[in-house]
């Protein structure tokens, strides 16, 4: 009778958990309305009370997230796959908006005083002198006029907002550093021209095609007199902008469920990470040019190209400071014998990588695209250097905390739909935007594929463009630029309209993209966990095995050079700097190549060239497992491995059998222990010799 | 040739990062010199401006923790051990410090505009009126009166002072919640009647015995004229509170690298930890008390037992809260098959422990306090329902948080040294302080140990009591209680005097225990890694191996109970709770009771009952091990033997092999593969048909 129990108690224990959580969230919703009854205090203790408020917030998201990652499991553990995580955490954001609006009564705070004074100007630290005693106030920005006092529990809605600035420096980093870090990817670099062509042109060509529909529905709206503020074109080519970045971490997620086609994936993924460097400073390159001109609504073209200056200066810039602290990491990490000592490893890789962000922020870069392009170093680099504690450490930490965020935006997401105070829904705008991003995606992918066609070898099929057309969901990214600045009436309507743009792209895109790419491309979405039954079938468009990949000239000469120059220069692997550099360069040469780079000289990474520059046969399948390997390998297993093999890469090594196999005849299981040459001489992890912190 | 470039390299690269690092530094500081002086500009985009200064200033401190880390590293590599790493931390601190306020030199901000007008109270926010357009200001506390202003970079100094609230909220809980989550010891329970008294009567004992030194040596200041202001007994009394607060982060690193008896280091360890719980909710109640009598010159009784009240109701408070997250935790894993996607489970885990916090600080209980047994009760129970993957990853995440904390804590101890504006150093105060915390401790530790030896079996040996008098390091938690509050002049006084106090005890106490324990315990501190030399040469007061442990009946009682039935409800392991219930609760016992409990209901928990009940003969020196494992223990290791010995407590089982052994005779050499049953049949964690995330 005991191995029945387990799915009644299951329930039950829903049934238990369920109420709790939600009498903890009314506990936290009731212990903001106490608090904010209590705000007459007079004294300095207000800033407890105020602390208390914050805590009471907070723990409304933590328990939020609680929420989601049971039901996450729920879905998991029944196969219930409908609908996307990231649109459960939307889905509960939303109730507790609703409820918070709604649902619960809290007393008008009327404690605001308001100062009338002879300023010419809002200093950022005011000094107040109340009686004798001062108070410094510091300045949170400029409140709108008091109209929004018509909205039930203001007070209470502003409170549980947070600063939109929190998006960008702390939620946003980690997940672009996590998607930047899960691109050292073969194929990616294989892929790399058409992900450049559709990371750059297209999301141009996106924006500027979006903008212009955008720019007609304005004037339209304008005509019959829809519009009830200011709204100029460079505001439509901002909302290109914000909306043409795609977001990776859905198209990961959605596309780990599915068994689809590696270039299809390295495309897709690729395209949406650098989607969003390009759109955040396209945004941000557009609101520079904003304030010079004062013919908004004409085309200025000399203003434009002064923008694209800015916009590439800030571009290299960041890319320049992301790649330089990564390089600079690949080389402590190599000279060093931090490897000794894993904890010191891992704690010096997360804080280089978190200095990326905030050196470009104090140059004025843009801390995003930064450490974006630190992630790609720091996997193509300086995960080789790492020990393979850190390895697993640094890939489990920044999972974590991608997940965390990823799903404390989405949940904040659906409770800004009714928190936010300044919406302005406006039914032709929002038609129009549909439209429009409809017409932008489209003018990106079938173009540009077309153009690519031509170079390439291994062709995009039309069902592939179809698939990358329908699965540009707008996610994190999307709403972080659009909740940045919300002051104008021309924010406010994009801010609104995105938001349910992202609402319909996660939940229908997001929820009908395995029934549609089964549809079109013909992967087997028959999830069942067995090896033997999940065989890709090669859509028609697609010769994979016999094709030759695109290897265009640029791209094989920049290969070489990584593969010469800057693997020995920054890691343990490639071949010896003393075979590759010229003859005078000897004693740097010397100087600068690892011991083990004379040892691993061998057949082991000649490998690796092969799966770069050759069709990797049964291996060049291994890459499809990325995202299952992104959402919980058992460390065990790991450790199992990088045990047994030792390439300098046993992330790809891993990931082959750390994963669903794909293409691996199923007449020949992959044993872990026996398919890998016996231990290396180098000392084995458990030597009571090794050094412990 | 090329064997011995290794250290060639190292030291160049040495030299090519530590002004690389310095150049860094340089760059965040005159970028805040910039910004200083771009405040006048007039538009909101100072929030920008504002915004590059955080960078900078955060900046600042990684690149202090990245040269921590490296010199730590360097320290380790060479062997190199008279100072601590948090010493080193803090001495780079004091650099920083020195360069900011005497090395660089700021152009001083005279933005802030002073308003007068006539409110009688100091409002959360303030709306400011500037022609026409309202800017909101919030409250950031009180200013003392402007004569600071003959310190030099006062406004770039200002600004590289955190808020004290960032300690309590951010820094300390990790620390926390990490020293409970390592308590989980069958020592720490073996001792726990000693360590309740060291942790309650001792604490008690100790700050007032400090309380009553200082208050002798206040009213000699105001004798001789030396006293600057008001000084009262409750200002001694919470003087006494927050240096009574032991480190057991410093306790830990220190006893980790030096081979001392596990019994000490259990008392050690576990008094730190409880210390602090007891020190922190001391001083609250102690500020609660203050505002109360106007005679805060005599004793008041009463209002001493009111604030007794307070104390043990914030206490109970904490801990049930704490305990009640960790229960609840422990069943949501037992009962849903979360362990199947260690992901879930991880973030599940940690958002769960981050709630307690912020649970106890929305109840105006103590977050820090609640952490701490939410940390000891995930420990004891909820880490045994957790997937192998879920185990590393949370220890491992718990453990870089913590090291990033700690040494984030005394790198800015170091820095405010020279950037807080407010010190008042006094040295009869100082002297008086030395001799009171001197004086506290040794009436907190010899007498009560004589009491304890009069009902322990297990004496506490005079040497011993000399190591635990001479090892309570004042740490992170008094500097952030001092820091906490620091308006009056009381408290500036007892600022500057702690920030003193820990620095003596972390250089010259940290750096002098590594000898000091040789000399009096005999402890065998030449460390060289090899298994065969480390064997402990037992002080003559203990006879370890023969004597019966601390074991009275309340413990033996709360033992019983805990085994019998909170094991077993809360987790897969012990008896099943069928057997332990009374007949009439056989259907809820069934439903309650996992299938694992059956099948493990075996010898293989008898094991367990022996070790903690019994003489665990050489299983008992295992514990030793802890901090071993927590700095850096492979996970490729704790994988491989998860796999091999599925107790249901591999952390216990992983620390006897993953540590240094100190009493296995050396011609029994365990080997991991062997000394263990074969994995049981529950499937493996290779096995294809488990569920992925």
């Amino acid at each position: 009778s005991f191995v029945a129990f387990s799915p009644v108690v299951n329930r039950s224990l829903w049934a238990f958990m369920l109420p709790h959580l939600l009498c903890l969230m009314c506990f936290a919703v009731i212990s903001l309305a106490e608090n904010t009854e209590m705000v007459n205090v007079v004294t300095e203790r207000k800033a407890e009370e105020s602390h208390r408020q914050d805590s009471a917030n907070l723990l409304i998201f933590i328990m939020l997230l609680t929420l989601t990652i049971l039901t996450i499991w729920l879905f998991k553990h029944r196969r219930f796959r409908f609908l996307h995580e990231t649109g459960l955490a939307m889905i509960y954001g939303l109730f507790v908006g609703i409820i918070l609006r709604f649902g619960v009564h809290f007393p008008q705070d009327l404690n605001d005083v308001t100062l009338t004074c002879a300023m010419n100007s809002s200093p950022t630290t005011v000094l107040v002198n109340v009686s004798g005693r001062f108070y410094e106030y510091s300045l949170k920005g400029e409140v709108r006029d008091s109209k929004g006092h018509d909205v039930p529990n203001a007070e209470m809605l502003r409170k549980v907002t947070f600063d939109p600035e929190v998006f960008f420096n702390i939620l946003l980093p980690p997940i672009i550093f996590h998607a930047g870090y899960s691109l050292k990817r073969r194929h990616f670099f294989r892929n790399l021209g058409s992900i450049l062509s559709y990371a750059f042109v297209g999301t141009l060509t996106s924006c500027f095609v979006t903008g212009l529909v955008m720019y007609g529905c304005v004037v339209f709206m304008k005509v019959i007199g829809q519009l009830g503020g200011d709204f100029f074109f460079t505001d439509c080519l901002f909302f290109g902008a914000i909306v043409s970045a795609t977001d990776p971490v859905t198209v990961l997620a959605i596309f780990n469920e599915l068994k689809v086609d590696v270039d299809l994936y390295a495309l897709m993924f690729g395209e949406s990470v650098l989607n969003d460097a390009v759109a955040i400073i396209l945004s941000s390159s557009i609101v520079a040019y904003q304030p010079e001109g004062d013919n908004r609504h004409t085309f200025d073209g000399s203003a434009l190209l002064k923008s694209l200056g800015v916009f590439l200066g800030v571009f290299s810039g960041s890319f320049a400071m992301g790649a330089a602290t990564g390089v600079m990491t690949a080389l402590v990490t190599k000279f060093t014998k931090l490897r000794d000592f894993p904890l010191l490893e891992t704690a010096l890789f997360f804080l280089m990588s978190w200095s990326t962000f905030l050196l470009a922020e104090a140059c004025s870069f843009t801390g995003v695209v930064a450490v974006l392009f630190c992630g790609i170093t720091q996997a193509h680099y300086t995960y080789n250097n790492l020990s393979a504690e850190s390895k697993s450490r640094s890939k489990q930490l920044f999972e974590l905390l991608d997940f965390l965020a990823e799903n404390f935006i989405f949940s904040y997401m659906g409770l800004t739909l009714f928190s936010f105070q300044h919406h302005v829904f406006n039914p032709f705008f929002i038609i129009g935007a549909f439209l429009a991003i409809f017409l932008g995606r489209a003018a990106n992918i079938y173009p540009l594929s077309f153009l690519l066609n031509l170079g390439r070898k291994n062709k995009i099929a039309s069902n592939f463009q179809h698939v990358m057309m329908f699965s540009g969901l707008r996610g994190a990214m999307t709403f972080a630029l659009s909740i940045r600045d919300t002051a104008t009436y021309a924010r406010q309507l994009m801010f609104s309209t995105t938001l349910l743009i992202v609402f319909f792209t996660v939940w229908v895109c997001g929820g009908g993209t395995t029934p549609m790419l089964s549809l079109i491309v013909g992967v087997d979405t028959d999830q069942d966990n067995s090896v033997s039954s999940t065989h890709v079938t090669a859509p028609d468009g697609m010769t994979q095995r016999n094709t030759k990949h695109e290897s265009a000239w640029p791209f094989r000469l920049w290969y070489t050079f990584d593969h010469n120059y800057l693997k020995p220069f920054l890691t343990h692997s490639g071949p010896p700097l003393t075979s590759t550099l010229p003859a005078c360069c000897g004693p740097i040469a010397r100087c600068l190549t690892s011991s083990q780079a004379y040892e691993n000289a061998g057949q082991l990474h000649d490998e690796d060239t092969e799966l770069i520059l050759n069709d990797g046969s049964s291996l060049m399948y291994s890459d499809m497992t990325v995202s299952t390997d992104a959402h919980g390998m058992p460390t065990s297993q790991a450790g199992l491995y990088s045990l047994a093999g030792t390439s300098d890469d046993p992330l790809d090594r891993e990931i082959v059998f750390g994963g669903t196999r794909l293409v691996l005849p199923t007449d020949e299981p992959p044993d872990p222990l026996t398919s890998f040459p016996p231990p290396p001489p180098s000392p084995p992890l458990s030597d009571p010799l090794r050094h412990r912190v």
